[in-house]
């Protein structure tokens, strides 16, 4: 069998300042979609404002992950992007830096090898809501 | 030469509470053992209380590394998840998420190319031992 | 077509203490170069003291990058790795342990999918100037 690569988009609505998210089930579908069996998907997020990584997808640890990231990068200090830009997202801005837009997660036997615990997660930190078109790649045999 | 996929598990056994370990020799052998020389090397680690990323591996920036992770996502704090579900391990959920489950890494002439004072490292964060089986891709020609 | 890979090297000085370089041309003309079309571009960063991200690069953001990375891990406290090696760049490790070496971004009809306002940057951590040598790995049809 040959070494092939699918590239597909996923779109999510989302509420902005830091809306958070589970896409493993549309990740999954993609995955059986392609028909590879072994080989990666890779999720990228396009844009500068969202970030993508992996949690445990339940209410309480969602909060306490949004309350570190305002804990350690403050939406209410100044921001020399909001000074100049007027945007009032610089805070988003630097989130989305220190997450990190793509996540690659191995495939075996058609199935993702994520934890049964552990969840995909878009995290759109802009201030307003957007739409997100995910590039989802999946590469393998 | 075709591009091929191989796909390989790692397990170790951590001591838990931000346990860190350094597995670039046991990557590197499976790089070895593939006989893939020209491609890259996934490593992803299954679960929500872990992640992956490199370091100098000497015990003071060890120890840094440790009390940095102390002091932005500390242990002391209450947890919305330890308060729904007992589990005590709140910080490990927010600390694994900061800092992601994969790392890849290119691998030309057999090799991987990290740096000489550059470690691959394996991050626990649950607050009790472990064992950890990390899923190892190799592809490429 | 066949899969295939391509391995290049960028090489760029840097001043060092944090210093923040748009690198999205040059990986972008060496995605060019390959004449691969659909696929991926792996980037990664040989070294404990630098790292990549992408974020939109306007000074007023970067600046606010740097002052993030200031107050999350200082340069002014105290690091183990500095009283045993005395290089004075413990802070430079531990920051680029938490952002990462590598980052991965798909290639779709020869193009990278990063977003109009999303530029690839590398981060040099260390205390001094540098020359980096970064791996620019593209696998695909």
């Amino acid at each position: 069998m040959n070494f092939r690569v699918t590239n597909d988009k996923l779109s999510f609505r989302t509420t902005g300042d830091t809306d958070i998210l589970d896409i493993t089930r549309e990740v999954s579908d993609k995955v059986a979609e392609s028909n590879i069996k072994d080989g990666q998907v890779l999720i990228f997020v396009p844009g500068s404002t969202a970030a993508l990584t992996t949690i445990e997808y339940e209410s309480g640890v969602i909060q306490d992950l949004k309350d570190t990231i305002d804990r350690i990068v403050p939406k209410s200090i100044p921001y020399r992007h909001d000074a100049r830009w007027g945007d009032g997202n610089g805070y988003s801005h630097v989130r989305a830096a220190f997450l990190g837009p793509s996540l690659t997660v191995p495939v075996i036997n058609g199935h993702l090898v994520t934890g049964m615990w552990q969840q995909i997660i878009l995290i759109d930190f802009d201030n307003r809501p957007r739409t997100r078109n995910i590039s989802v790649q999946i590469s393998g045999v």
